[in-house]
């Protein structure tokens, strides 16, 4: 794996994925659930939260956050978190994941059996001081006690994290990608079953993901299997493009892009699941999804938010004719 | 270059770029008054027009398609062209272009001595005929005469091919990449100085654009130098990105993302050229465009043109914080 520096962080050094071209297949996670909803202040019921998860089924996604175990007074839109990862249970082979933020939220995880859970990790130390109350490093404690705690279980529960902010910061600027290569390999030595990078704020550039991925593959290898895009700056699908070319083959999306970001209103928020969607099918890329069921459950969710920013271009384009019998 | 086929035709063969990383440099060719202001019917004062010119040449760009030669009748937001042109041609180093339709249309580009004339090209039959009332074979002799006659004139005025819907139709559905390979051929042995591929409709993804790029350099080399994509679906900047990667390094763009596809109501243009702007940039690479004026003059368009469909979305979401020195 090449020289080790002082700090144990290997020496920078980039890792292309072998097989240039694109891969076959990839998966969307759908993370509106989650991610969308926390970012609005309206409460979606319980039973449209559950025709979600079943109408994203039914079209074919196979991943879906469902929610957040964080205290109801911090996030009452997720209160219902429980009840979904119950629903989603009785889905056969759909993979739900639950943002946990720390041990007593990973204990309600184990205990749910949710497949997944989400932990999050700032490679911003302001950022994780802001969002998390203490710095990157006693995170990366946690999140070894968690692993420990699940082990100690002996769940089934699978612990992924998200490192957020990981190509800049709204509150401290620039994040050194040596930062994030070192949280990486942090994380993967705490044995964690995978990690995505995330453009939390919606700062990064197709170059700047390849070689982000690129610097942390050698560390994480295949356990290194998600990006998290935001698309404030209308990047977001550019972004996937660059991510898949270095290998990554797995994404979130928000179904019509819903969320957003706190520190630039009325700037879109994930990329859109559809849009996302689009991208793939345009490019061959098998991904399980029956576009028009997905179209049909974005009109539906739409309805639900009426009022709310909705992003996204294929409800309004349409497919293009070409691909229109898929 | 290869075998040739009983056509005439170089087998498919694909040759990517010798340098994989990125250019240093790139161009943004700013198409708003043309492409964005024919699709609209307000018609902007030739006033506001000239002050759109030297805004964007204050704020650093050097590529300007002021407008086109076609009969005032079809387009009377583009009647100006020809005082564009002369006052285009004031300033030093900027380099405006026009469209033309026809052989009368490039008469008028030559008398004006434009810097370029850029000469549409369906590489769709069914496009052709719709918009160019002849298939593209036709259009390809029109193109021969004009190069001859231009070139009989002792005119430095160069000619430029858009090929256009060379991603797919809304007509006919797809497009044949070896129909694409051919047209570029043809123009190439017509004599033009260079030539782009364009989206005319928002069908290509990134995948797409690599590939026929990659199939189309081989026999155009250098002179195969600009990409013209539209936003329709949301893969504009992708579409950029991957064209990059093959070596291009000019590309239309639209102040606002103005414009429109005819196809897809309410779907956006071209990109913008400020989102565009701050991908190069985020990408550390050199346009020469000084972002902040570059917003000056959005905002002033978009004052201009209230009421209109406007995208892109730096002006809401600002530059991020590390790049805002720049």
């Amino acid at each position: 794996m090449g020289d080790t520096d002082s700090n144990g962080i290997n020496k920078i050094q980039t890792m292309t994925h072998p097989n240039p071209t694109l891969c076959e297949q990839a998966t969307i996670r759908e993370v509106g659930l989650r991610d969308g909803l926390q970012s609005i202040s309206r409460i979606l019921p319980t039973a449209q939260k559950l025709q979600w998860i079943q109408g994203a089924y039914d079209a074919g996604q196979r991943e879906i956050e469902v929610g957040s175990f964080v205290p109801p007074r911090l996030l009452p839109q997720l209160a219902d978190t429980e009840e979904l990862v119950v629903f989603a249970k009785t889905l056969p082979g759909l993979k739900a994941s639950v943002l946990v933020p720390n041990l007593r939220g990973a204990k309600r995880a184990i205990a749910a059996q949710a497949y997944s859970m989400l932990l999050p990790l700032s490679a911003s130390h302001a950022h994780s001081l802001a969002n998390m109350r203490r710095p990157p490093d006693e995170v990366v404690d946690d999140i070894q006690t968690i692993v420990k705690a699940r082990d100690a279980a002996g769940s089934a529960t699978r612990i992924e994290i998200g490192l957020s902010t990981a190509f800049g910061c709204t509150l401290q600027g620039k994040v050194e990608p040596v930062e994030v290569l070192r949280l990486v390999k942090a994380v993967i030595d705490a044995g964690v079953d995978c990690v995505g990078l995330a453009d939390t704020v919606g700062y990064a550039d197709p170059a700047m993901v390849k070689r982000l991925f690129e610097l942390c593959l050698p560390v994480a290898g295949d356990k290194l299997n998600c990006g998290h895009f935001h698309d404030t700056r209308g990047l977001g699908l550019a972004n996937v493009y660059a991510a898949m070319q270095v290998g990554i083959r797995r994404f979130d999306a928000c179904l019509a892009g819903i969320g957003g970001c706190p520190h630039a209103p009325g700037a879109s928020g994930n990329v859109s699941t559809e849009d996302l969607a689009h991208m793939l099918l345009s490019m061959g890329i098998a991904t399980g999804i029956d576009f028009g069921k997905l179209m049909a459950l974005r009109a539906q969710v739409a309805g639900w938010l009426q009022g709310e920013n909705l992003y996204g271009t294929l409800w309004r384009a349409g497919l293009p004719k070409t691909l229109q019998a898929a």
